[in-house]
């Protein structure tokens, strides 16, 4: 697809998700539940985190997608997220794998590994937590940086949006991650969804980063950035490159 | 009482928090512990987050109200409740519920109704959550959404108070249920407790809405109206209809 | 050591942070998660949180120092810690005890005297925390409020700096305890590492309270400030005194 065809469609995801407003459900690290709940909201979407293993799935049955997060994980959520994507596949959910860390800690990694095993969607780290991930190529592996890559078979979808004070926001990759969920609700090609959320992402960074003075009114004004953008705003301001294989 | 007379006394209630200064105890979810804490923080209170089964009940035995809020409820947090709402009872403390999402899952709507049998002096919920809970007559019962209902015996108070930003905000709603809890612990009558709250929520969010560019900054300056609010401002701007049975 | 000696040196510890960016874990509260792992980062420190009995060890074994704090402390935390201390004291990590609402609980009281006894580098509260603890002249006790005080062996280290906000925003003092964490990384003199925590947080509350409306504000500017300051600043605005024993 050409760079400006791709441009327009993400564009159009994006006016989507508003209009459908899809539930997303979150088991994820304790840290930046918050920023992910209200970045989820101001785009539209509906978001829930409880992640006990009497409830998980009874939230899951009314969800439009899932997000798994392996930041702060302990015994109680691996519980909890092997029932999540057990109840994701029975409903057909798409679902996206957040390795956060798992370079840091090898039982994380092969519980990684193990949920790789169980068929998400979408597949989104850094390259470190990527790097020792086998992901094969009919999952999306997603690699966020300074350019984001988007890996599945033989494409790559490349994406220069951004701004270096996302990387000193804890849980902008968090949410990077939630929104991919959120647009994997209303967009079957999982490429594309996850363009969608990175542009969304990039793009409100970089407007954000106009109205800020630091990483911390850097964290405020990009939800007002994602809660002003539209469509038109995201083809216009896109840097991405969709190199077929 | 006239709508002019419930705006009074709400304002005097609003300057004796300040001056009383009570400590909250909240066993809630951790999504948006952080905003809660802050919110009572900048109104005077003192409050106390822990929920650990062996130290709950000590912090309750020097706390003068108690949230009980089921965000993200899991084992653990019901058994801290069962202690918490037993420790709450022995001292005569007031509380409040908030059965966040228990129109999401059959058994927090089943926890949440055994908790009403225990007596809370206030129930707060938006319309989908207290759709499904019996609240009898002899206790308050909080509807929050673009109007607040505020139900006890055959009263009813209205508040018209609010901004369209406080929806897209994660946590305000249990900021709401927090504050009220934090009002009981220096007023009596749980219906003008409840009044209080949701018109402080109510006037701080105009106020802030007035000094923020989106649902981010919203969120900000949400808890610096908070901080400035007084009295007579919450007097002034309040729009509140008591109709009583 | 003059104060200014001490000022200058500070300043020189602050620079050094942000080019040796150490690891810092973190097991702590849930409520301020997001607040102290943003500090950390805008420091230029890698901060990580998990508190999970399985991956501790793996985490502190990547760390350069350990930060302990006892908000919403649980029995999973407890065991966690007890592994985190045991891996510190393996691999000779610098480590701080914040021992939060120490005065509220009697379990956590004992917890936390056990904790000193497994020798931490430095113990930061607030002085109804610290009035509690008996911590031997060995072990540096800072002592957080309107005047902060730093006591080791007979010297004694009084830093003026600060706002009136601090206090009113949840988790800055658990953000202190971090930071003096991530200085005793780089500085093998507690109190002196300490006192550059200290000033650092003082220093940015001033420069973030010009650019505030209320407390809100203060939050988010506070992390801009902690991002744009340097060591010539932090010396220049230091108010502090040194007094040898």
């Amino acid at each position: 697809m050409s760079s400006q065809a791709l441009a327009v469609r993400c564009g159009a995801i994006l006016d989507a998700v508003r209009v459908r407003r899809p539930r997303v459900h979150c088991l994820m690290n304790t840290v930046v539940q918050r920023l992910v709940a209200d970045g989820l909201t101001v785009l539209g979407c509906i978001p829930a985190m409880t992640g006990s293993v009497e409830e998980v799935a009874h939230f899951i049955g009314g969800a439009d997608a899932l997000l798994i997060n392996l930041g702060t994980l302990d015994a109680d959520r691996r519980q909890a997220i092997r029932i999540g994507t057990g109840a994701a596949q029975a409903r057909n959910l798409p679902w996206v794998l957040d390795p956060v860390h798992c370079d840091a800690s090898p039982p994380r990694l092969a519980f990684a590994q193990s949920l790789i095993a169980a068929r998400p969607s979408v597949v989104r780290g850094n390259r470190h937590e990527m790097a020792g991930l086998a992901v094969d190529e009919a999952i999306t592996a997603v690699t966020t940086g300074e350019v984001d890559w988007i890996g599945h078979g033989a494409r790559r979808i490349g994406i220069g949006n951004g701004h270096a004070w996302l990387s000193m926001t804890t849980g902008t990759g968090c949410l990077s991650g939630a929104l991919i969920a959120a647009f994997l609700a209303v967009e079957a090609d999982p490429a594309i969804a996850a363009a969608t959320a990175l542009l969304a992402m990039g793009v409100a960074a970089e407007l954000a980063a106009e109205k800020s003075a630091g990483p911390g009114t850097f964290a405020v004004t990009l939800l007002d950035a994602l809660h002003e953008l539209d469509g038109g705003t995201l083809t216009e301001k896109a840097r991405i490159a969709d190199v077929q294989g």
